[in-house]
């Protein structure tokens, strides 16, 4: 991995999509943007769902991805709950497929095996991880942005 | 309902999206389209995703819906494929959303009660009473075809 690559993380959610975009470069990775995509909790779904899709596209514009890390889909219990991940997920599959960048995708456990060296360790573990490795000046907040890098440095492993 | 409301009805599937579109004005209805949106059954999740949206995109961009009936989500026991129609039902409503075209949704046993009068009706009734509605010179088909424009004709219905 000589070449800088651009990796976009995303840990898709209906009330809360974190997202994290890292510069990848030998052994060099640096944070370019991290946060959390909000829509309004009383707006429709539809209209949470178009509010999902613009972030994301407006990421993809910024900061011209070229990978996408995604967190897979689990079978949840909850159908319902798991069809609205699976609409939320749905946002960044298409906004992705629509500019060809292609898409990666890991599981919750893995991201964070990939980053603390252990699949149960806990948010705050993994938060406090991604500071370290990153070198942030404060822990990464929200908790779904800090799992959003976690996903690009898990993708960003892959490629060494 | 004195002015002409187009109406887009879609059945939504990951193999086989129907839609179907009418032109309905007091107690006229016409067809104006129907068919069903097939994404190569070989392309990757995404890629079929992009092709139902981007079918959907052109649909609307054509026919100028005012309104969409889209088939309601029901609780299927196989949470694998409730996810992956709620991923097509996604394109659907992002769709519309992006339009601002409002979106109404119906059980499939409400849009077979709307047009045979019972909501057990089997698929064939339903194409050959959509088949009688609208005059067609044939079945409708595929199924899915029929099945969207019976939401679709379900949504005239509500608005008489």
């Amino acid at each position: 991995m000589s070449k800088e690559k651009i990796i976009l993380g995303i840990d898709p959610g209906t009330r809360c999509t974190g997202y994290g975009i890292i510069s990848a470069q030998a052994n060099s990775i640096k944070p370019l943007d991290f946060g959390a995509i909000r829509p309004p909790p009383k707006a429709s779904s539809g209209k949470r769902y178009l509010v999902i899709f613009n972030a994301i596209e407006t990421l993809m514009d910024t900061y011209k991805p070229e990978m996408v890390a995604v967190e897979s889909q689990f079978v949840h219990k909850n159908v319902a709950s798991a069809m609205k991940l699976g609409m939320a997920r749905a946002m960044v599959i298409l906004a992705a497929e629509r500019r060809e960048i292609p898409l990666f995708e890991y599981t919750p456990k893995k991201a964070k095996l990939a980053v603390t060296g252990s699949g149960a360790s806990t948010k705050e573990q993994v938060q406090k991880m991604i500071q370290l490795l990153l070198a942030l000046p404060e822990l990464p907040q929200p908790e779904d942005a800090a799992d959003a890098l976690a996903l690009a440095l898990c993708h960003a492993h892959t490629l060494r």
